[in-house]
């Protein structure tokens, strides 16, 4: 069993939300402190999404907003280069700058991140900058909660939400939940809830999902949040359990679940954004749920073995290949 | 035809919102340059309505944010005296004040307003502020479109919507645009029709329509705004058009028009907060919607003759008194 | 032994910092939460000062920022009115509002102020609203302590102060001290520090100096703050003591004592407004500095037994009354 | 002749300012957009200011603020090794960053930087954390003109000016004006006027002085700056005219003329704070201002040979055998 697109529409999947830079520390297992090279890649979750979706040969766009700098030209070029439309992506005229993430691997263990979000491009996306004629042309808009943090990206975000059911484009939102860009947990309860009650299908962390429902870590109950969202709009809702796999919940009562595939662990940094882009490429192909669980499983199997997180994205190849070894077994 | 409501609840209605001060010229009819005398009021369209209410004889409690000095003081003890539950308005301990009206009456056509509302503390109510155990007490939450205008009062409201939603409290949406709170015209069109979506009765001049449609006022047809809010939760639509009347609008497809009554008009101040207050209380009590928009238009008349907005709300009797008298012409 | 002021200008005093608009109850000897009526007045130190220099026959200029509504207009009248040159008060075009003090007295002994200061406008004026043409042509700049309290209101009097120097205009630091427009006490200390090494006279009570030399109150010395003020440009020293007088320390080393005289006081406020602009009269009339400091305690003793801070201030004959009547005794 | 100098100090110099974060891109000679690879170095002028004069020998502490994370602790580590003092470098408990700067090195003629400024931490340094103990242990209180452009590390400055002054600690003014943290020239022009008037030694490009003068670039004259600052303080100015060399002014009367070096070029980042370092190195070590300005453009001409400008800052002995050579010739 699958799920429904409409497919008269020129992209896949059309993704709002941040497009940054990662600076990875070149030298691993080390302190950052002792770092002294860092090496730069296109990062933000949606733009890593988006990427690791072009790649495995999904029609791509993307809705953003850039630095008129450097750094914004290098994203943009990146992304064209990967074959992703962006056409929608902004250039910022009021001085912002690319959101930063400096990475620090200390172990597979032990990574850390050190964010520059302050005043970010991306966070000033207007409302009227996003366009019904862009949207319409979709099958799928993808949302990133990080895109709710802040005005107006909020409000450009949920605008899209509004041109998406209005056109009967599928709206997917990836909680993908960054504290530090929030004033309060309460604050991102209630726009997780607004945008998650509208939404076809929802995809987060155990963790994410508690915190759409404003509890403490922990307190929550995958049933719970599934009879909670089913009286709402949602018709798949995808909960991550780390280590101990995924499971996807049908409208209709049915009940998946995705294991996660071993890897030898270099950091864990872009796990999520590869284990969504493979799930949602399966699902829009038309595979059933249970293979898009292991397309995403063995997707972030094979990023978080590898340095980057966007340049790193699997074919379609890779993918299934390691899904049939494992399944050899 | 009237409509239904939840009748097992504490509270006829519970507004959410700002309750301010007026600070309305004593003198008429002279510029405020001339003017060298004040009269204090309660103020805000929230806080009108709801002593509007309660003055009729409805159960009425209220969820706001009052600064921590004198002028927090007069308006807490103002409503709780006009019989307002206040349990539920919070004093603001960061500082901020209550936001202020100065009234100019240069004749009874030409009004104007000087705002102070930098940093009002109705803005600052926080969502972990607003209790379900309140809300759920309620047949009706009063949301006034002003308190969507800034984080985190529009948080708050949000939250107060869902929370109704969940305990099956009716939403009335009144749009009480104010331009000089929000920071963009599309900004306010998101919000406004995010609630406006969620609400079950939607109370708004065209203008006000036109705003939450995004069009350049004038540019909207009632028609239009009809078939699109019906697409989703509201039940009721009024949509008012000055001194030409209001219109009620069903989601069976009935159409009602109300009529303005003449009167000696003192200020235009404060005749929508009449009219809302009046037309909810009739649709509160059963009264059909033809008899709630005669209590609305009646109520309206009476305010306007006279010099503030909350001290002047009228009685049933009066409201009746003045129907009668225009029926029997 | 009075002070030299250079002789050759048109103005005998130009003020810079805030004009602004008192609100005082109507009804006195209540809380104000019981008071429903205020009477309008021009208020804020400088422009109390200006108003009262000019009620006693000094030749008056003013730099200022107001707004672009109807209490603006109402103090720019007002002051011309009362024969200021208003022609370097700047009209604010981006949308900041006048400063506002509601006064509240519930007895002589206990009055008490809410302030309205969030973006006032006079706190933007912008140092290249400060003109060389127009300072030069003054015999004494009067630089009000709150006009540093925030930017760019402080660059615009720091450049004042720089181009008052440079044209041997005499600087009159009156401390003016308002905690609610500082971020800290260090902060203030700071700036305070700044002005007061570069002004020629420096005015204010213990309390002022105190926050000058970022010492807890009452810890100060007089001594003390003279030895060091005297090291750097200053030729007098005003530190008054409330009930107990004040003293005026010149740079050869004298020090006069001036008393208070007694009144039937009604309220404080406008004590220190009225106080400044008769001793600096009297300076500038070339009068010697007991007489001068008997001139300040005259005009604050008048102004204490009436409603307001500017409208009340008295006239040179109503100060040499008093002073003879007091000297009969 | 030289420059005296208060002899029985412990440090020979302590610099307040900024000490931040330079990405260099590791391959030269290409644009931004097409460099991979970073290297990190402490930067900021005064703490590369810092870094030269200890690796000259001097004794040096330093007064800034750093981030409480990996760049914070990277940065006082590599500076500690040094052999600076780091007693008064106060860690950031607010969430502030350290200030990056990425270097594009697209030709030796055509090099840029992409700064990220926003609230950096060095901006945050209080007053409060300006101790008098530890200036006045200091021959040299180095400012640099940036801590001036935002508050609070503006009046930290200013106060470190104020206590330098009466402990008779020389002060030295590097004007080092980069407008992206200022609001306005004429703020800029403000401050930079004001602590010039208090300093001993003003170190600045004709451009710098330009802007402390409110002039447009280009229509300043050295002999104008000369007459207005030594009616202050100042005893010696330094303007550097780029290429064309640099001037030494003193109150006496002198004026002295400073070539440069030629050398290879990589990139000309640097060379201002080599140049200040070995300046006041010469000063300090009692040399007269002849050898003192050989010994800043020698410095300054190695430094823009090499990657870096704190890493790459000579030692005497290389500063000595340039001018060595460069006198053979």
């Amino acid at each position: 069993m699958g799920f429904k697109f409409n497919n008269d529409r020129i992209y896949d999947i059309i993704a709002i939300g941040r497009a940054c830079i990662d600076l990875n520390a070149a030298e691993y297992n080390r302190p950052m402190e002792e770092t002294m090279t860092f090496s730069k890649y296109v990062g933000g979750s949606p733009a890593n999404i988006a990427i690791g979706c072009s790649k495995l040969g999904l029609k791509v766009g993307f809705i953003g907003k850039i630095p008129d700098d450097q750094h914004g030209n290098f994203i943009k070029k990146y992304m064209a280069d990967a074959g992703i439309n962006t056409s929608n992506m902004v250039i910022d005229k009021e001085g912002h700058k690319a959101g930063l993430t400096f990475t620090e691997i200390k172990s597979p263990e032990e990574c850390s991140i050190l964010m520059y979000r302050e005043k970010a491009a991306d966070l000033y996306l207007n409302p009227s900058e996003v366009h019904e004629e862009y949207i319409k042309q979709a099958k799928v808009l993808l949302v990133s909660g990080t895109a709710l943090a802040q005005s107006p990206s909020r409000e450009a975000a949920i605008k899209a939400v509004g041109l998406a059911r209005k056109n009967d484009v599928k709206v997917i939102f990836e909680l993908d939940y960054r504290p530090y860009t929030w004033k309060s947990k309460e604050e991102t309860a209630v726009y997780y809830s607004l945008i998650a009650e509208q939404a076809d299908i929802v995809i987060g962390t155990r963790d994410e999902y508690d915190t759409m429902e404003n509890l403490e870590e922990g307190m929550g109950e995958n049933q719970k949040s599934v009879n909670f969202l089913f009286k709402h709009r949602p018709g798949l809702l995808v909960i991550k359990h780390g280590v101990e796999g995924s499971y996807a919940y049908t409208r209709a009562g049915d009940v998946f679940r995705g294991h996660a595939y071993k890897s030898r662990v270099l950091k864990t940094f872009g796990a999520g954004d590869s284990y969504a882009s493979a799930l949602l490429y399966a699902l829009i192909r038309g595979k059933d749920i249970e293979t898009a669980l292991k397309f995403g499983s063995a997707s972030a199997a094979i990023v978080v073995s590898k340095h980057s997180s966007s340049e790193a994205m699997p074919t379609v190849d890779e993918i299934e290949q390691l899904i049939s070894e494992n399944e050899k077994k």
